[in-house]
């Protein structure tokens, strides 16, 4: 399936060794037989193999043509009788684990460094910064005075690693991303125009006079600590502090264009879908998971373990390991128990 | 009107020739009147000729200066008698047309290729890529390995064309783009800072234990299909495919700070206005119109044909040729009958 | 507090002088006490000067640990006795001051410009181009023909100023933003990735027949006009004017990934927080402030010196001194009420 002009497959692999890396049980299938690649259900063919997770797409596994398939053992007779079985109740972490095997590079966000590339091409490296071994600069890429990569980090083409910006080892930075006034753990990567450090918004409004010249801007002195194997999308932004850091814990999972103010922390493996945005100081406990095009006002605390359906706005504190939706936000039953009653509300009236 | 600074007309042309272009019936004007240019209604003179198509525009045109207007019969005698009539039902799609005669390049996302400009000045680009006729590419773009990039394309500043990636003829890539994994048709325009390829959120939250490292990373090895004659605004981001595909249908238009999850198909004509995110999978109909600030769910089905009101949020499929508001989205009339509901209720309420 | 890796503070300045210049009134400290940086209140130690405003904050004061407090009279009594007070009304302006004092710089969205740095290194200026005295150009940045930088502008790293753009004095460029067809004005700081003046979405979308091409596009031939005093947040979009001019008064403060359409104006001291939205030819009164993921429709006339709630969507003109909150917003003691009757409603059906 996958396109030879982007990527190449690792591989063949046995069957068997898959199911054992997926932590599945292989029913109906030869363990011996060779399988040279993933693909989804309407595209795999014998030679590959493919899973089924949400239930939406069963249709598509009744008729798939691969060799074998990643699926829970309530549905595994949906199958055709020629697909061999990989029977888990976690199809998708196997499927995970098992794409991760045949394409070890695919979470880059850049394919710009095939092996064998220069160490450093048409890069603006400062003399003043400091590189690792086996770093790879791309072109136009630009490291300033006094900025640590660490080793083996992939900084992608007209990427802007600021001055004293420290990244620790096996980064990926994408391509056009821009970071300044922060400290970078260990196998992060950031996705392309992700803008990490650049100053808050930091305004006094005051009693404006007429006269005057508008809101007066606060120096933001703080930084961000991005602490290891976090993932920050395209063209997110995320600010530095404004006298203490802005926090994004080990292992959060940050999307698309998501915006987190100033003195934001943000809790270890925290996932935030596209387009949210985090208000400046507010706290979330580890492991909370916003959906897409939340918003949070500021100098709030929420969590741990909170999970906020899509287009939450979180107005005040929020206890943790609660569903909340809505806005302002409220426990989840009570959410639908309002939308159900403005229904019923307009059907009557409809129906006069 | 225009800034010689940045525009410079083409023309003059005959009023009639003009008149004839918007497909517009001239009344009350000497077809021979040599124009200059398009400027807007409360900024014309003598030279120009300008339009009225929104009414709430209508005072503006009573008083004009301009030499002609597009406009449509039922108000035509609103306009001072002076100024020549080009009667149409279209007179934005009249206007239009005579702006791009006017004013063929003004499409371009990028100023920085006046005629006469360098074909490659500055740029970073891999010998293994290979450029058509007539490309031009501005300073500090990188062209990498591997690219092919079709007759007559113009690549801004700074832009980024990763390996692999391939563009049909006549494209314009703006400033500070970033293009990876991704297939682009003909006479696409992408502009400033848009993402195109990165590899999307896909992670797999299983059960998660307490001393796990976060989610679980799964390889996106799709691609971006972008097809002909699309445009994509500025900082607008669309992620590869995680086994198939991302499509982006024919003469799609997305505004800026839109986001695409993986897998998305929009079919051809589809209008995405700024600000819009949609979600993995989701596939939606040809010629959809989603306003701004909408939000759709995953594995959805739309259109097609639908419309979206802006700020609407999908939460299942959708049937095709309807309007849609609210959030959740419902048909627009049961989405106002609902508004007036909860309106009245405040009111019953307020006044007790 | 500040690292010293990205932060140098001035000073010291003795307790006396500060106070002065937050025009505060000291009370139970030495004025000659030598201070030498600002802190947050639970990061200040005895050599540092701290504040609070946001009484959310109080259980911080009663226990920092700084040599002084800007703190309002009425909760002056909480801080600890050994803590120096600055009674003010508005203790976060008087803040803001004194951390200008401190930090002069740090209001700079790039710190590729260390004292001492080259005037011109690895960036690409275009002979055609002219640079005002004590410019800064950073590595991989672009400069068009025809652009003009004003004196002592800061332009970042693999930033592009497009052809015929023209700066004032003192402003200062992020690293990686792009800008055309537009004229800035004097101390104007535009952040990391920001896209000003780009084409808008501009589309006639007539009756479409199903065997037309798409939309129609409109040339945009207007330009961006940015006043003295401005800020623009990171990856914020700023379109062009179709026809007319975008307007963006002095003094307004915009913040990260914020969309303003095509022909928008903004009156002076404006303030619009993030992600929020501004459809095209919308006109906004001076001293308005959008709270963030706000909406607001095109072709409307709002304010001056109108508040509206975060995530308000504005479809009407609205009258100025006032604020507004809710999707359709509307003035905010009846939103608040309408809320409070969905809240009802839902207790009761559901207490069934």
């Amino acid at each position: 399936m996958a396109d030879a002009r982007f990527f190449t497959p690792c591989g063949p692999f046995a069957l068997g060794e898959l199911a054992a890396l997926a932590d599945a049980q292989l029913s109906g299938g030869d363990p011996d037989l060779p399988i040279h690649d993933v693909a989804p259900l309407d595209h795999a063919d014998r030679s590959q193999i493919t899973f089924l997770d949400n239930l939406r797409y069963l249709p598509q596994a009744r008729v798939t043509r691969g060799a074998a398939c990643l699926i829970r053992p309530a549905v595994a007779d949906q199958l055709p009788a020629a697909v061999a079985r990989l029977l888990t109740d976690q199809p998708y972490r196997g499927y995970a684990r098992i794409a991760a095997r045949f394409h070890p590079t695919a979470a880059a966000p850049d394919a710009s460094h095939p092996p064998g590339a220069e160490i450093v091409r048409d890069a603006h490296v400062h003399p003043g910064a400091r590189l690792g071994r086996g770093c790879r600069i791309a072109a136009g890429a630009v490291i300033e005075d006094r900025a640590e990569v660490g080793p083996r980090c992939r900084i992608g083409a007209t990427a802007v690693i600021g001055a004293g910006v420290s990244l620790g080892a096996d980064c990926i930075i994408g391509p056009g991303a821009t970071l300044s006034h922060c400290l970078i753990g260990a196998r992060v990567v950031i996705h392309a125009g992700a803008r990490i450090g650049q100053d808050g918004f930091g305004f006094a409004l005051g009693d404006q006079a007429a006269d005057e010249a508008g809101p007066l801007k606060v120096p933001q002195i703080g930084r961000v600590i991005v602490e290891d194997d976090v993932e920050i999308g395209a063209n997110t932004t995320i600010d530095r502090g404004s006298g203490a850091d802005t926090v994004i814990g080990r292992g959060c999972k940050i999307d698309n264009l998501v915006m987190i103010a100033h003195n934001v922390r943000l809790g270890p493996g925290c996932v935030v879908v596209a387009q949210s945005g985090i208000s400046g100081s507010t706290q979330i406990g580890a492991g909370s998971i916003l959906a897409a095009q939340v918003g949070i006002v500021g100098h709030l605390t929420l969590g741990p373990g909170i999970r906020l359906a899509a287009r939450s706005a979180v107005t005040r504190d929020l206890p943790g390991h609660e569903t909340y939706g809505g806005a302002p936000a409220r426990p989840i039953r009570q959410w639908r128990r309002q939308m159900a009653a403005i229904g019923r509300l307009a059907r009557k009236r409809g129906g006069e």
